[in-house]
């Protein structure tokens, strides 16, 4: 099994040497989802053309959380981001808002934590501004879906 | 039903005025989970003595990112925290890591939003420091627990 | 004539004491504009529904501008702000865009820099927004309009 | 006519794909001014030396603003910046200050951006520490001068 | 022995709970020093007035530092500082810099820590603007000098 | 003898042009100290299994810090670093806790100030968790020990 590669031999945390791994393209997806009461997420939908755009402020606070990643999570590397982009889809099933982040980067390590960020940051957005309407929504679903460049290659959710 | 209150008249975001609230004392409670393979959390779990304090970073960075929520979503108030606390529990019916977040403040508006980005921001840092074992982690269950304190009075969420 | 406050006795830089100041509610008013060709406004007010929410990015930009006031300006005091508003208004006549935004707070200090920076904040976010069309745009008009609270007392620009 | 290129097919803002631009070598100037009464511009040319030098601070602050540009505007990439100088002059033609700042960068995207917030951060900061001599200075003028390097090529503002 | 309060009963750390106490009147004062080669503090010293004024940049460097105390250190809490003004003296016993930083809020915990990291952040950038000129320079003697406010009392460092 | 490259022929602080310097492995190793009663460092470590892991939060702090050094240095230039580790050493004779820390990046300046700045940050948030039992210990010995790569060339601390 693997180890955690975030402590040294002697168990102290450290943020890990890259500097001998090449810069390469990389690209990370993850996904998650906020779940709501249908009138909670009709409310949202409905009001995006006239009542205010719920779902704009909060990808936009998404594509700003992938900026803020290695000032959040301690032994992330900082790395300069090419690309960040944030869906947000109503799905009525859920029911709620269903996100999905795609970062990239030209660089030594990859971009899961800064997708993973950027579809936290908007999921707590979203939350905020409808959390006077509704108090019991849940965030859940969240996690890698795609990566791909660097050393350990392609990694793909299963379905 | 409630209205969105981060929208003005005209549709438009705003950050609410709160100038004539008055500053009480408030909390809010909030909780989530990491969910992994039984062998990951086993390697955490047994990891702590020996091998490195996952919980005790991602504790810290959870505590830390409480203090980042201004600045993380756009229409939080700034407010001056006076507690934050994250409990991490090793629950291996799920199999997984449990997350608790209490913040307090006295302060104008909640800090529901303070407690969700504590739990938040600590399981994005265990996923990181153990996503070298196992990168299908999921992040889910991230709700409000209890709120208390200012004009809307008690939530306490369903059991 | 008045002094310069931000300098001691011996011309040195320091952040005045305000600590013997009353908290008292204060608010300010700033102003400003992006000044740009006629077509470029009209991709901007056309491309509203359709084509993306210029106007409503550099609105969220200039709100979080305001909370950074004080990590942007050194001898800023940091204050909690109760509320940020930011009015965007296509003006033909200029051509370009109107920029008000509005600050409150109950503090030691005004929030005269808060409302500056939020317009300034605005602008260069519209700025970069619009740039691939349009690089002569020009950002000017930057005042305080309104300021009140305080032992200093209300100000009103002329107009 | 150019599109907005901060928006996708479908209108949502995003951070630009950049992934696939080569890292060149890339210069911006951008300029612009705080007007002031003539009183209060003696005041500042002639405090530099015994009362305490508001240029020094604002030059400063100016640096620093252009490292925090990423963190102000919502969709600029981050960069790795090689060199920021700010002027300041002054102007007793205007009368007031003059501002001219000058980024560089070896990256796949243009510092245009930091060039204007190095300017505005700047010109913010002196309004703030001469703002109890004179609230009514208006900032403005602010514009891109020049920008080389890049597939867009060089551009150079009209005298 | 008193405790070290950082940890709950089960060793883990938390911040503080400071929601009961009251906010009072408080003030800190701390000192430190870069020392260095003669030639070094003279070049300092006699280079203030016509090549550059190092002292300067690392007082402002100082009074900024300040407000990201809670940025840096992570179980402190965020405080309104309400003033800091950084002393920077030439002392050529020493050789080199004595600096002293005195802190004000009105708050539910003391600024020690504020004026410790603005006197860390001032001796770090003096190191910075002369590391060209001698790279052997050492920081030390950083300690409280003075805490008054708060239920614990005034305490005076031995002179 | 040098001279103080951070200001310009007229003496104007900027930050320097490194545009044409090459990309090159680079790598700093500081050290610093905390001085402290023997009763307190006996608190410390004895602590660590039982009662707190003051050196696990602290040595994260330094990480963290070093991460922050382009924010708190106005003049020092943003770097992607590629490693950061931070030992703590228990020292009986001094007594106290010994600070050592090693930044890693590939760019076009070294990382001393990194390294220097994660020091201070690790032996400022040590002081902060152990103020509660003593308030009189003090920071220092922080000094550059080793820096290598770039035109400069190799840098050894005297023993």
């Amino acid at each position: 099994m693997a180890d955690l590669t975030h402590f040294d031999g002697k168990g102290d945390a450290h943020m890990v040497d890259v500097s001998d791994k090449p810069a390469t393209a990389r690209v990370a997806v993850a996904e998650g989802y906020v779940q709501m009461a249908p009138e909670t997420l009709t409310q949202i939908t409905e009001g995006r053309a006239k009542k205010g755009d719920v779902l704009g402020v909060a990808r936009l606070a998404g594509i700003m959380g992938a900026k803020k990643t290695a000032d959040l999570i301690p032994l992330c590397h900082p790395l300069p981001i090419t690309k960040v982009a944030v869906e947000l889809t109503a799905d009525p099933a859920l029911p709620g808002i269903r996100i999905e982040a795609t970062v990239k980067t030209a660089g030594q390590t990859g971009v899961e934590m800064e997708a993973l960020t950027a579809v936290s940051t908007t999921a707590l957005t979203l939350y905020d501004m409808v959390k006077a309407v509704e108090k019991s929504m849940t965030i859940g679903g969240i996690r890698l879906v795609l990566k791909d460049g660097g050393k350990s290659g392609r990694y793909e959710a299963p379905k």
